[in-house]
């Protein structure tokens, strides 16, 4: 099962595209949506909405796997990444994908055994798992971190830490 | 110049259609998006962005007119308003329509004169303007509101009550 992670950021969004080769998660493919300096919140909206189909129609993950997000700094910030968060996501729905969804406390306890884990220590772990050559940027290893997690999940690995919407 | 207007609701997303016609505020389509009872926020997202984007592809607007939000109850809600708003202006953007946002003290004081009107005179003084034949619903009343707001602003007509971007 291929698994698209995905982690929404109205300046950054990161993705990453994980399957399992003999039950290890393997890396196919990660990244970043960037929207060039300047550009207007709207024309990002679509960028990231027109990036990730076309990631997702040439990668053709079984599955998008996106962090609950429960908490922002406030109601602004909230909305704001609500958009980017739907346009991210529909990205998936177009193209026929169930949607997993994760809290960022169980993703982080799926990859790193520890709830609150730091940035640095996905980054890392993810490397480690995924026995990448590279360090991921911080939105890439959260992307891909989604990603394993709902691997463990749906292996059954007893780390049931979402669920999976339609 | 023909406008849509959006109110974007989780539940009930509405949208009107207008044009002026010698100089009036013509009304050309209105309606509601709703999914089906039971169907999940993810089911709800897709249904607003394909029934949206067939209004636009079928009326043909030019500009997508929508409230600004500021304001919700709690961040959660926030959130998922964000995301309805974010999938519903991505019809628009993914047309290529530039989206016009006001805020709902503009569109208030731009349809009724006074920015802390009550829906029931929003609906009302929708119905007079657009010389309607029924009593429009909150939603497709709010959208009809938001459209015209956007018709008087580019129209110059002393109601410079928002901002257009690309």
């Amino acid at each position: 099962m291929r698994i698209i992670g995905i982690d929404p950021g109205s300046l950054i969004t990161g993705y990453g595209i994980v399957e399992p080769i003999d039950g290890r998660p393997c890396h196919v493919a990660s990244g970043r949506v960037m929207a060039p300096a300047g550009v207007p919140f709207n024309g990002r909206l679509r960028t990231i909405y027109s990036r990730l189909s076309e990631v997702v129609a040439h990668h053709r993950p079984e599955v998008m796997a996106v962090e609950d997000l429960f908490f922002a700094r406030n109601v602004k910030t909230a909305l704001k990444l609500g958009h980017v968060r739907g346009v991210a996501m529909l990205a998936g729905l177009n193209a026929g994908l169930p949607i997993a969804e994760y809290s960022p406390l169980a993703v982080k306890q799926a990859l790193v055994g520890y709830g609150r884990a730091q940035k640095e220590q996905v980054q890392e772990m993810v490397r480690l798992l995924l026995r990448l050559e590279f360090l991921p940027e911080p939105d890439t290893a959260d992307a891909l971190a989604v990603a394993v997690c709902h691997l463990h999940s749906s292996q059954g690995e007893g780390l049931l830490c979402g669920r999976l919407r339609r």
